[in-house]
């Protein structure tokens, strides 16, 4: 039996309706009258606007196109599954022991839904506020900076997800050459995949001529 | 000057800062250092968990599939829009003479996106429980019948949607024949677009096979 009491000291929250949080824990594989599926529709939604909101507030003149990229990069699952692991979510899910031996406790996928089932919980039995307030402390200590910047990290983490899932391989970055006087240098990145040269960019630095290769490289792959 | 007192009177809250209401109502072709965009990207997470929490608490036995799709149905442009009609939010839209002219006040996108962004003002001022308050209220006068008929009837006003965005015009529906015995007749409808059949489909009623073509239809043309 999993003590999930050790679960709500992380979080700093003790449910009172015991079959809430056990719910929000429990995979579908679990094969329990209940699951925490329906639980991670409500805390899906609840996160959304707890991220929304603290980016509105946070970039005042910043218009919704930003914000939204800003989000888009937050509210993900690997995103969410940061935050898990940073309350070691895994060790308290409820799932089968075939899930379990398929190193399920791991699985991003399986650790980002537990996590938003987790918020629709606290969210359902407390509100809003409370959800907002662990919500907010998790996100802040997951991400000490949270800009446009982070957005643009986004790039290279979503193209490597993404060539793991359709080719099994991670892509690796070659510098191509830089160019220009050394107050105004800029730097060509190519990106390789399968020892082809799937994009390449030029950027002021060598992380945004990456970032901006992996965008393109993105756009490419997803045709 | 739009007197948005009268709005204030039909959603029953007055705005404590009018300066939010009314840049909740400010169309970006108004041309003034604000607009309403801001609050209609948090007004569109807020309507999601509203009506997400709505749906959760009213269908408990539903599972996170079925209630999304309920969602989709209702949280969307044209669903917006209707909420937006009901409570004539368009004469109180301040937006530029030239988008006036082009009947701007009765566009749906601009209905719709100025309906979020009001939601997203009272939620900033008054708190997730009188946006609710307010929303559930409207949404309930405009769909009297929240269930799993609401959500097919999507697919025929989908349809209709997207071919008058893309071809112009409404697609007709056609009865192409029935069979079976009489307690357990089968319908056969078929799509018409443009004088060519685009989808058919069987129904156990009339009603039935039209949905089910127009969701097959959906499909083709959105590729």
């Amino acid at each position: 039996m999993n003590d999930y009491s050790q679960l709500e000291k992380r979080l700093n929250y003790t449910f009172r309706d015991k079959q809430l949080i056990i719910e929000a824990l429990t995979h579908k594989s679990y094969k329990k009258p209940y699951n925490n599926e329906r639980l991670e529709f409500l805390g899906d939604a609840v996160l959304d606007l707890i991220v929304g909101e603290y980016l509105f507030k946070k970039f005042p003149k910043s218009d919704e196109g930003i914000l939204s990229k800003i989000r888009a990069s937050l509210v993900n699952e690997s995103g969410f599954t940061l935050l898990a692991r940073k309350i070691d979510l895994g060790s308290y899910i409820f799932l089968s022991l075939a899930e379990e031996n398929n190193n399920g406790r791991d699985k991003p996928s399986l650790l980002s839904n537990a996590f938003e089932a987790v918020i629709g919980a606290v969210y359902l039995e407390a509100g809003l506020d409370t959800a907002k307030t662990i919500s907010i402390k998790l996100l802040e200590e997951c991400h000490p900076k949270i800009d446009l910047q982070s957005l643009s990290k986004d790039y290279k983490t979503a193209l490597q997800e993404l060539t793991q899932a359709t080719h099994g391989v991670t892509p690796s970055y070659e510098m191509l050459g830089s160019s220009g006087p050394d107050h105004k240098k800029e730097f060509e990145i190519a990106v390789i995949l399968d020892n082809e040269t799937i994009a390449s960019a030029k950027g002021k630095s060598k992380k945004d001529a990456q970032q901006k290769a992996a965008k393109i490289a993105l756009e490419k792959l997803k045709g």
